[in-house]
């Protein structure tokens, strides 16, 4: 089941609030997905992803098929029971990794063979496998098997893509019967205009209760990608929630909300975490920085997150130079309360039509 | 400030339970400290410590020092306040750190020239040096700097060390002063009973408000640990608290209480829980193992923490075989619940007068 109200839309822009209800919950949109690739968002307990307010998470099926396997999530009663997660999840179909094995990989119209970066073993997916297998994981959202062409690519090679995406697209739809699971179309195409409206065409028509954006934030000049947001917001229907795929940089969700998008996922916070970096209202935080060394305020004076409101700089500069576990932990926790809190503010301010000054007023503070 | 209050004793064996006082809360003993080296229990929030029961934690000396220094903890409002942890504080005095680094040390009676593990830079740590670093700590107890001669040694290298350790103990109670802060003894002797007797006995002359029983637990046999403990019970006032350092198996804290030691501390359910191991009612759980690949029970079905409540062995499995940061939380959440539930059974059955009974019935499942 999937169901999709919008209950806002800005006056200035394409930005909408709208609820959407999965088998697991209901969700405010705009939202933002972490993103728990094995079936864990790195460093962080479920019960610190419901404190930060996650309403929903991702998690990776090319990770989960080939660790633990889908049988073995099955057989635990389901992705929700295995993790000990209740909220939604949605599981990506591994398209993007498997296309992301440069070399390891050969694609014909029936599927893939890939080895895998684990053991070197060799696998075989089809737009059928990954139904299979995504039924067996029982995400609330399901993604279709789509090929993601690398940017950048020849305008022939993101044309195939885009045919191969819509074939695959078909066998999805066909082989996918869970009643209680919704399965979301992608829309291909690269930086090509046209190529774009041909695979939004051919996706729509297909009908999926959502659709997502992909091949986007792969390396194209964030002019490029805004470009494609723009034109995709005319392409695809009002009334269903629009998915962009991988984005996850504060500015970045700003910009696509403003071009019609409603949801978000990337690993982006917590793999900075890791490496020491925190997102606050001015900008990105290096933590490691000698300058903080005796800084005992928080992370982000404007941040009301726990970890703002007891830990201070210094502390968490000791942490992250100790290599302590803390510090991911920590470090996690903030930054995805950062970017969950940025779309509360983000769906108040087209709630209360003030989207066009929060926008202004983010530039402003933020430095990129 | 320190009250010590024994509630109850056993009446077939040394085994007593009590409540320790100090600045920042009330401590019923026997009871457990997790160790927090770098002024943080590894993978633990200070949230997640107060959940599973922790009334008071150690931190290292030597770690602090070197890494991120006395001077800043102490601008930082103290240990306390540094790492968001409101309940209790013990800092060891390095000397058991310092002690180790073989080749990187030079002792004499002055004090001891050592070179950082961090950095190889020199530094000279005396008495005097350590209580001025361990009062900006501002622990709610901390240890005289002791010299800890290791396992195996000679007669006469034991007994320089207990003079050392005696000298020196005179040295820190003179130089210190925090009155909020209290400062224990340590008895040395290693495995030589009139060492011990002759430790404890110069040691107790000094009249520390507590006393810690040093250089066990540093690879002589169990058996050698038992008769001293079983010599110390003797030697220490029975109305003062008596802690093991460095102990935390959970055997050797139910071997411990049984000789009369109110306070432990070990690295042991932290460093496992890395290694992916866990304490259970059975012995221990090898979490790796490819029997719990697809074992939906609980790691300890007769543990009642978070972690068994809500997680199988075959997640916990696929975590630790995925690095996933998770299972060192989750891991390391529940061993240290494990020995602080223990220690809440041990008190429980002393208070019961069951704990000859509560003894036996631990050997009987329990696995070593």
């Amino acid at each position: 089941m999937l169901d999709f109200q919008i209950t806002r839309t800005d006056s200035g822009s394409a930005a909408r609030t709208g609820q959407l209800t999965t088998t697991h919950g209901v969700i405010d949109t705009p939202v933002f997905m972490p993103v728990g690739t094995q079936a864990t968002v790195k460093a962080m307990t479920p019960g610190m992803l419901a404190e930060v307010g996650a309403d929903i998470i991702l998690s990776n099926t090319y990770h989960l098929y080939l660790r633990p396997g889908a049988d073995l999530v099955e057989k635990a009663g389901g992705l929700h029971s295995f993790m000990n997660w209740p909220r939604s999840i949605l599981t990506d179909s591994g398209g993007f990794q498997v296309f992301s094995l440069k070399g390891l990989r050969k694609i014909s119209d029936e599927g893939v063979v890939f080895h895998s970066h684990i053991d070197g073993s060799r696998h075989f997916l089809t737009p059928e496998i990954v139904m299979d297998i995504e039924q067996k994981l029982g995400a609330d959202i399901a993604m279709c098997f789509d090929e993601c062409a690398p940017f950048p690519c020849s305008y022939e090679e993101a044309a195939q893509a885009v045919e191969r995406t819509t074939l695959w697209a078909t066998r999805c739809r066909e082989s996918h019967h869970r009643a209680d699971q919704a399965l979301f179309g992608i829309v291909q195409g690269n930086v090509f205009e046209d190529l774009r409206e041909k695979s939004a065409a051919e996706i729509v028509a297909l009908d999926f209760p959502g659709y997502a954006i992909g091949g986007l934030s792969v390396g194209e000049p964030k002019q490029d990608m805004y470009r494609i947001l723009d034109l995709t917001n005319n392409l695809l229907p009002q009334d269903k929630p629009r998915y962009l795929m991988g984005v996850g940089a504060p500015e970045d969700l700003l910009e696509g909300v403003k071009r019609g998008v409603d949801m978000f996922d990337c690993v982006l916070p917590t793999r900075i975490a890791r490496h020491g970096t925190a997102f606050s209202h001015c900008g990105k935080v290096v933590v490691r920085n000698a300058g903080y060394a005796e800084d005992f305020t928080p992370l982000d004076p404007d941040c009301d997150c726990q970890v703002c409101k007891s830990y201070s700089r210094a502390y968490l500069r000791h942490l992250v130079k100790s290599e302590e576990i803390l510090a991911h932990i920590l470090l996690s926790y903030h930054n995805i309360y950062f970017l969950i809190k940025l779309m509360q503010d983000i769906r108040k301010a087209i709630a209360d039509n003030t989207f066009a000054q929060f926008y202004n007023n983010f530039y402003e503070n933020y430095r990129i």
